[in-house]
């Protein structure tokens, strides 16, 4: 990754005058190209007590059981992120309650930020990257084929809150997995 | 902004296959450049009653006061972004105690988020970014020339919290300003 996104000519990767980090500057046309952390916006969609998960019908992790999520576009609000990737996935519609948790996994160079809410109808069926997409009690959610660290930190957060009947903002940083 | 950052060749405007976004696309190599909102962390930070808060020496908003925040980095956690740019505009060490509040501004596609916390020592001194830093006690916010919505809601909502001995984690959008 290497040439100008303005004017197509080489970059050069130095530290610009009152920066302190190396970007992708443009020798021609001084274009600097900032690379910053995405945001993967999700949410925890309940029904009837039932959680709204979705089987994934891309790499990574195909195959695995995920929380409906996505990379957030320009131009959206977090939540409208939540509900726009609950529909694509899950072919279902979300009524957001509140942020609940953010993950920060500084290896990849994201955030995972997860709302919880209420379906508003029991209806779902699986989008183009979801191979199929259920409701799982509590105690029928399959562990051991989650997708993601932090899908699974995020469904272990709202299980502990939610006999509790009062929900928390929890937030946690994920290291590289190691052996 | 029209030229593939993996080999120069101009680029394409158009959605690519199993997307519903137009992205850049490059007609040579096939590479796709995604564009997606930036974070901007940043943190209330307190000693002894009184928050920090720093006055802009850069545009936009020069001369105006506002919480220590900056765009988060990739290789850093959220909170690490946060304590990183209270040190680099203020010269400041901070603790952080929890995620506090969130703001969508999607239209110019970031996402403003704060933490809250408490300075470690009671130094601190204005940054290249910063033409002054000081605390104010809550009674002498300088709400007129604050520098940013956010950092105004943000404010607002840990001076409401702070009374009650107990914060929330608080979340708001920002429509584009009119008028």
């Amino acid at each position: 990754m290497s040439f100008c996104i303005a004017c197509g000519a080489a970059g050069q990767h130095l530290i610009p005058p009152g920066d302190n980090l190396p970007r992708l500057v443009c020798p021609r046309c001084g274009h600097i190209h900032y690379e910053n952390p995405r945001m993967v916006v999700g949410c925890v969609a309940e029904w009837e007590g039932r959680i709204l998960l979705c089987r994934r019908a891309i790499a990574p992790r195909l195959g695995y059981w995920t929380l409906p999520a996505g990379f957030m576009e320009n131009g959206e609000s977090a939540a409208a992120a939540a509900r726009r990737e609950t529909q694509e996935e899950a072919g279902a519609l979300v009524r957001i309650d509140a942020p609940f948790a953010m993950v920060s996994i500084a290896h990849i160079n994201q955030i995972h930020f997860f709302y919880r809410g209420q379906l508003t109808t029991p209806d779902y069926a699986a989008g183009e990257e979801s191979l199929e997409v259920a409701l799982f009690h509590p105690d029928t959610i399959p562990w051991d084929d989650l997708s993601f660290r932090s899908v699974r930190y995020c469904l272990e957060a709202y299980l502990r809150d939610k006999p509790q009947g009062r929900f928390g903002f929890h937030e946690h940083e994920l290291p590289p997995l190691t052996g």
